[in-house]
């Protein structure tokens, strides 16, 4: 018998603070203020400060383990928070900034936060919430424009009272260093916890050539907020490899993310679909106005994007769009749609086709689907199934042990996403498991039916939903919004279908509505359609 | 108190192959046999014969922790061994057919291998040793134009007997996977055990952007041999992607290479410089004979590369070449020579320079150099110390527990060069712990003086030794061998030396010699020059 005579090194996220100390301290990081002034420094900057911040925060009585919590935009001090807290061996809680301030009740007291560093735009909304968590002890304000009022605690004068440099602990690496909370559509939030170990090998994945490719040559503007999923892994990358970081502070407006893009000669951008649409639409509409000749790739991800936008991009404007899947449950990075050798011979429509479809499974995470009885379904590109992931960055579990139904007796993360798994490991979703119309034991994807219907010239909106029905239990109802002046009948919209789907996947019943109702976060709310219109098929 | 919530799961060989099988089932593994036949497969074929090896081997008697040794090209078989071996929870141990037979005797005796599966071809080296080691129970032969004598097992023979599936253990991660010994310039070779998860955190290392960048686009020739630190991950990382592997077998010469290269449209080639030189005599000689269109870059490591060799390739063929430092003892990738915007302003000259260095640590690798007495020397660029080490892919320790003196307490692997290290990590070794000369407390780097003095126009080799010194404890002597029908005088010599260096650091003594004795690999043989001269300043 032999043993391994390898050294025992944790992954813990100090390496990444000493490595950014020693290796770049020239690397540049470059914030939008709510001014819109530009505040620049240098990952040898981050050091001293992230060392003041512990100072402070022990200071404060931040022990292991506490939470502390920040409700901020992307900023140079956001990405001081991101490693102090963790390093010290204190956990991060990334408040999202987007939610109302009930959820953040909910959220910040049942992380139990003992700290929260804000912005000081956002006090408005941490006001909401913060009388009502009374694990918080201390508010920490980060002045962008504002100051700190009487009863919280300035940043800048908090760390200009400390030393620069603090004893990081040597933590296992199974250690807490972050939490995020699901956006949760049904029921309460859950609280993911990631690891130091599993944020650092989601770090090298990051930065692997087949999903985000980050390199030092690389500037980043990850247009993700830090709250959402720690910005999809970026500010980690950046601090391994020397990249540039580039952040927007507050300014999301199409306008302003181009003028950044081309002044700070950005290489990878990464973000929602929706502000991608903006870009593209500004820059078609003015072509020569930025220069992006650096802008390299961008990475959308969060929702699945339009593959006209895919297209748009490259081949209007020459940059290439990779498509991405994660949830917060999957840190976030799942699957990653790159074309492999295998798909030289396509043409360029089945190629897009490829890169629009969710992609295959990132290094070290494993990908299948299960049909409603259990059974693990084929990889025919046919076969619906809820898909279940697997992977060292994968949630195993919620914070207090809620939501144990997500979680399979074999160890998987069940999604809630319907997909298809072709032969060569591509997932393509259909829907959401709660979404999905199950028709006489089969099932019908909305998502493809509303595209195919939004692609009609007359058709502004349109969601699909089930409606119950006496003898196949669910069928197709689909609400249509008409676009200003225009109006189709339903014997065009059906023709529109013919032959894109089977014949079973016709809606049995097309409504005119004035508008889809949606969630605050802009999906179609189906549960309220289905509680308006979703008796229609009984009653006929 | 909260706790991690990430699932876990253990980074094991397991997962590549499963990765393999159910992503990558089209990609193509060629391999050029013994008769320059190629032979083609697939990754999908790969995994029903690992199970049928992991089978047959069962059947031997291989258990859990035994150790497996090949003696073997490069080729898809060999592949098939790194799989099955290790995730059966045996041992791969790698045979370097170019040592001595002794060395073998030693090396496998020592790990107590107790099965070798061995090249047809390479049966008479096999031949001087196995009766030696009492401990090897069976011989596989892997027929490349032979066949298996009696008294040995056929390797086709055996896996058309078995099954093609095989219950692979989940291990734990820390569970041995290979061996593979320095070649131990002095003393006896010493054992490295790589384990599961030092492998796998390399693989996730090797396809980062930033080292060598592999991905699922990519056809790889790994020149480098498989029994050269698991061809420096290479194979694994093509298991991880996706890539098309491309296998030379025992054919290195220049031109088979090429051929290779051109006609299997290779992306990514690896390799010592020794293999570099040849091939760019070659294209510079016949510039137009290969089309290497899709050839985007080369590694060079195992050795330091020259620069004008790193220019000629990138400035003459429009190809890459990245410099890359490391050791058996750190599987292998330690640093990569890649360049970084804070060299952006630099000319050619000085970007040369800089990717000629040995450059900065890898991913999760911390780099330090230490002087004679044991101080941690700052990052200046000038001050010349031992390189040491650290990371989850390093030594820890040898087999055995042998050569504790390269280890140092705080935990670091002394790597015994000689080397500077810049303001931004980079390093540059100037030469072996052994071969640096130490001149009144100052050292002198014998590489550098030779490399100096090999720039002359009628210097064929060069080799520069500590010579023992009354007053200055060693100095240097430098020992010469003209270009055929050259010669220059030693005042030339000086002369052309001047003003590259601090004074001090000039040559005592030049000596003609007719050649440089060199070791088995083709190293300058400094022992022996010490030996024969190394007494030439005390008798002056």
């Amino acid at each position: 018998m032999v043993e391994g005579t390898m050294m025992d090194v944790p992954l813990t996220l100090k390496y990444l603070l000493e490595r950014a100390r020693t290796l770049f301290p020239r690397s540049e990081i470059v914030s939008r203020a709510a001014d819109k002034a530009l505040h620049r420094s240098t990952f040898g900057d981050l050091y001293p400060r992230a060392c003041k911040l512990a100072n402070a925060l022990t200071r404060l009585g931040v022990k292991p383990g506490d939470r502390v919590a920040t409700l901020c935009w992307n900023h140079t001090r956001h990405v001081e928070a991101y490693l102090a807290v963790p390093c010290m061996g204190a956990v991060l809680h990334t408040l999202n900034l987007r939610l109302h301030p009930s959820d953040l009740t909910y959220i910040a007291g049942h992380a139990g936060d003992s700290v929260v560093i804000v912005d000081s735009s956002l006090l408005p909304l941490l006001d909401k919430f913060v009388k009502d968590v009374p694990s918080i002890r201390h508010v920490i304000v980060v002045a962008d424009g504002g100051a700190a009022p009487a009863g919280t605690l300035d940043y800048e004068a908090l760390l200009a009272a400390e030393e620069g440099s603090f004893p990081f602990p040597d933590l296992a690496e199974g250690t807490p260093a972050a939490i995020c909370y699901t956006s949760g559509t049904t029921g309460h939030p859950k609280g993911v916890v990631y690891t130091h170990r599993s944020t650092m090998l989601h770090t090298l994945a990051v930065c692997m050539a087949d999903t985000m490719g980050i390199r030092g040559q690389d500037t980043l503007l990850p247009v993700v907020p830090m709250f959402h999923v720690n910005a999809w892994g970026i500010p980690f990358a950046a601090l391994l490899t020397g990249a540039k970081l580039v952040f927007a502070g507050p300014h999301l407006d199409p306008e302003g993310l181009l003028d950044l893009m081309a002044s700070e000669r950005v290489t990878f951008a990464a973000g929602v679909p929706t502000i991608w649409l903006g870009i593209l639409a500004h820059l078609d509409r003015e072509p020569r106005r930025w220069d992006l000749g650096r802008l390299e790739r961008m990475v959308v991800g969060g929702s699945a994007a339009p593959p006209s936008m895919i297209d748009g991009f490259s081949r209007r404007h020459g940059i290439t769009v990779m498509h991405a899947w994660g949830m917060t449950e999957t840190s976030p990075i799942g699957t990653t749609a790159k074309l492999r050798p295998i798909h030289d011979d396509l043409d360029d429509e089945q190629k897009l086709a490829v890169r629009s479809s969710q992609g295959y499974a990132a290094p070290l995470v494993e990908t299948r689907s299960r049909g409603e009885d259990g059974r693990v379904l084929p990889w025919d590109g046919k076969s619906m199934g809820e898909l279940e992931v697997r992977g060292p960055w994968v949630a195993g579990a919620y914070l207090g042990g809620e939501g144990k139904d997500r979680f399979t007796d074999d160890g998987w993360f069940r999604t809630g996403d319907v997909v298809t798994i072709d032969a060569d490991g591509y997932v393509r979703i259909c829907d959401r498991t709660k979404d999905v119309i199950k028709s006489g034991g089969e099932w019908i994807s909305s998502v493809e039916l509303e595209n195919a219907l939004m692609s009609h010239a007359a058709v502004l909106e349109a969601a699909v939903f089930a409606g119950r029905h006496p003898k196949w239990d669910e069928r197709p109802i689909a609400a249509v919004v008409w676009k200003p002046g225009a109006k189709a009948t339903e014997a065009e919209l059906r023709a529109h279908l013919k032959g894109k789907f089977a014949s079973f996947w016709e809606p049995d019943l097309f409504i005119e509505v004035e508008a889809i109702p949606k969630t605050s976060t802009g999906k179609f709310l189906k549960t309220k359609l289905r509680e308006l219109y979703g008796d229609r098929l009984l009653d006929r």
